[in-house]
């Protein structure tokens, strides 16, 4: 497989970053191909705004999505921009690597998501999902947080950490039409021991074992039940 | 009621913008103080990095959240986020006016979060939820969409909005002890003609009438429920 992972942590020494580089080893080691995206280190702009496009479809009134599409196709969009949407064209598997912040990603990834998944070539109209731009893709989350694993599981304090997921997992990977395999969470990373810390990058590696890519993705919505205005069918 | 507006919008002329100038004149119009923050326009910075902090408590390595509550302690944090900060400090009622973007807020606003939310004063050991730092203010959500609301709800092709603004309305407002409001969400914008915008317009007047502070606020997790490490009791 072609691998990109996309990285965004403001501390280059962090656990977070060893299992990025302890990703790009193993897979390494199992044949794929690995392409690092360090978004912190690249000084990615993540805000979306008019200064993204060369050249405007409307220079009155920006319709962001319109104009990612336009400018992709007319060869005028940020070069930064440009190079990260033909990375993820060229990946087998996409893999987010990050600190969880309020429950999400850090605004880094966020701008990276916002300015990189254009409308046109990920999705449109009823290209999502099933049906979405980057079907027979694979993608992931490996994150790093704070919180123990049962202060977000059903019955924990937050609620499920699937349930906080939900817009990166379905609503983003998913809804460009990913197969979204399952989420790597490691727990409680700053309070850990120095053994402690070591297993936790066992279990990484184990997660990452041969095959892994073969696991059951991620329930999507049922394209099926809907008309082709997405309204419920029946 | 003091209340802080913190807008995050590409285009100015945006139907967004103009539901931040409409709340603006109805919330003045009622006898309170709006101080809007509009993060593009004030060229906001919305990555979290080491360059936040004057001084560091750990120059060797960056924990982000240890940093901001030194920081911000010691007087030397970005001035830009000190300043947003003291907004916050100084309002009863946080409103953010933004367009979904993938299910979430666009990275500048995520930014923003990332950023002034700070430990100690927002969050911090048992401080959280009911116990939260900016417990007695409210916050509300109020959004504009491509998407139908038959799209986003129990039996839509995507689930409920609310379950994919889970992250920000419990996650983030919820969590430092804010009572999160009704969220209003304008549907399906772009695609409205200009009656159908004035109507929504409309709506979005009587979701701010007099005494909406008073509405029934999202239903928080119940902290009595777990011990003082958050694990459930009993």
């Amino acid at each position: 497989m072609n691998v990109l992972i996309v990285h965004a942590h403001p501390e280059p020494q962090s656990f977070c970053a060893s299992m990025c580089s302890v990703a790009t080893e193993v897979l390494q080691a199992q044949g794929h191909t690995v392409v690092v995206s360090d978004l912190y280190r690249q000084g990615f702009n993540p805000v979306a705004s008019a200064d993204d496009f060369g050249t405007r479809k409307n220079p009155d009134y920006l319709t962001y999505a319109l104009e990612q599409r336009s400018a992709y196709e007319a060869g005028s969009i940020d070069p930064q921009i440009r190079d990260e949407i033909e990375k993820v064209k060229a990946c087998d598997l996409l893999i987010l690597s990050f600190p969880l912040f309020w429950f999400s990603v850090p605004a880094m990834m966020k701008g990276w998501i916002d300015r990189v998944f254009i409308s046109g070539i990920f999705y449109g109209g009823k290209r999502i999902y099933a049906q979405g731009g980057m079907r027979g893709k694979k993608a992931m989350l490996a994150l790093t947080l704070g919180g123990r694993e049962d202060m977000l599981s059903a019955g924990g304090v937050h609620g499920e950490l699937a349930a906080m997921l939900k817009p990166l997992t379905q609503g983003t990977l998913g809804y460009v039409g990913m197969d979204v395999l399952p989420t790597f969470a490691a727990w409680h990373v700053p309070y850990l021991k120095p053994e402690a810390r070591a297993a936790l990058m066992e279990q990484w590696r184990a997660h990452l074992a041969p095959g892994f890519e073969g696991a059951e993705p991620l329930k999507l919505p049922d394209l099926t039940l809907y008309d082709d205005a997405f309204r419920r069918k029946g």
